[in-house]
């Protein structure tokens, strides 16, 4: 069964939470304990709602449009790993629905490593899927050049499709969908992305910023996620980050490149459950 | 601080539990949810008790000594996986305070992949510590030679602890005394081993069966334990067990042999509480 195809038949509640130093938009489906989502650079939270349709019977599942991204406030500047990992903590804080489990792909995850480990007491615990330390220079460069080139205007939303599909080729169609339909918003001559080209670009660099510190002194739980073809976090990275925290668990999804909740959802939906679930 | 070092100032209540189909001898301490311990060829269920001091203070921790082993009834036959899986399944229908997190090490957590892939209602979660499934031939061999040639006659605890640190070289002095302590006992000229010659013949060559079905089938969540440099299970066998489950998390301990949880108690101990408190 294809996970991203059943999104048209269920309902989510989108609305912008003011949290005081921002407002964020968020959607919201299901109930039960507080599992937020944070997307990966450039996108937004619409690329959770396949995952959060199989969690919301067991979960109160958000996901979050991270600051510069989607239909969030965005800010002239602040898209350090701090800015955003203070946002995480103010939502939490104002949502005031107890500790949060948060799962993070890309900057997602780096942004919810931070946030766990200077705010151990707003979270439960991190499925951090696709960013660790120790990422190498060319990888974050090549990612950068992505992130740039995709701040252009197309002409429809075909237009959009081809070019995500050209520039994600393992995420099935519907996946490529969601982000489509999700993450453009109508200008005069057709579609510009929602994400603001300024803070992505400040946000590329930061993803530069030393990741280490975070990892060494997170004191939550924390299930690392590497796709097994992920050109961004290299298998080098992984056992760097694992002798860095022997402790913390991993899973390496087979046939997954970076995007792995949208290539893998079952596996990733998999691992989420047997880790939080045990 | 060495774990195994602060035994003599805990109490445990060591008691046998008939469960109809067999006696079982176990050491209890803790309150909390229910979470059992199970030892390894030839020891027992004392080889866990620095790991039990740290959890006692939020889970039930009761220890097993496994049918063959230590002060538990010791049947002519009947040692493989099911035989096993079935007493673990037994235990926790007599105990009577709902499902049971397992942690196995060896012998202890293929009877406990086993028991959760049979009773998916009993048990909650597994830590699987060193066995999985694809173990070479050879080091089965090995295992079972060790496993043959430790059925001797010791002059006395001196002679246990020599022989003991001269087949685990890894194994800490603290935790050596505690398997030396608990795992003998007095006959006419010195010290044999508590456990059945005859019971371990028969589980060492039960430990050749194939795991793969109960690793494939098992539903319920399984933390994957590895020592980085074990002789039993290879980074192969494990490479090999994350194709088969991609879904399971794992932790490699650096530095760690077989003998995971006695030679890193410190590790194996947040990867559990990382597992368990997600």
């Amino acid at each position: 069964m294809d996970m991203a195809a059943d999104i048209a038949s269920d309902h989510f509640i989108s609305r912008r939470v003011d949290i005081g130093r921002i407002t964020l938009n968020v959607r919201e489906k299901g109930s039960g304990p507080l599992m937020l989502f944070f997307h990966g650079i450039t996108s937004n939270s619409a690329v959770f709602e396949p995952l959060m349709i199989r969690l919301s019977d067991r979960f109160t599942t958000i996901a979050v449009d991270q600051r510069g991204h989607g239909l969030s406030d965005k800010p002239e500047t602040g898209y350090e790993a701090n800015d955003y990992a203070d946002d995480i903590a103010g939502l939490i804080r104002t949502l005031a629905r107890g500790h949060a489990i948060l799962v993070g792909h890309s900057l997602g995850a780096r942004n919810s490593v931070t946030a766990a480990a200077k705010y151990p007491d707003l979270v439960r615990s991190v499925v951090a899927i696709d960013f660790t330390p120790y990422i190498e220079t060319e990888a974050l460069d090549a990612l950068e050049a992505r992130v740039n080139a995709g701040s252009q205007l197309f002409e429809d939303i075909k237009a959009v499709e081809a070019y995500l599909a050209g520039r994600y080729p393992n995420i099935p169609a519907d996946a490529i969908r969601i982000r489509a339909e999700s993450g453009y918003q109508p200008v005069d001559g057709g579609l510009r992305p929602l994400a603001s080209s300024a803070a992505m670009a400040q946000t590329a660099r930061g993803l530069r910023s030393d990741l280490v510190p975070a990892y060494r002194d997170v004191t939550k739980p924390v299930l690392i996620v590497r796709g097994e073809s992920s050109k961004l976090v290299s298998a080098a990275a992984l056992a760097k980050t694992s002798r860095l925290r022997p402790d913390l668990p991993v899973v390496v999804v087979p046939g997954a490149d970076h995007y792995v909740n949208e290539v893998s959802p079952e596996i990733t939906l998999k691992a989420i459950t047997n880790f939080i679930d045990a």
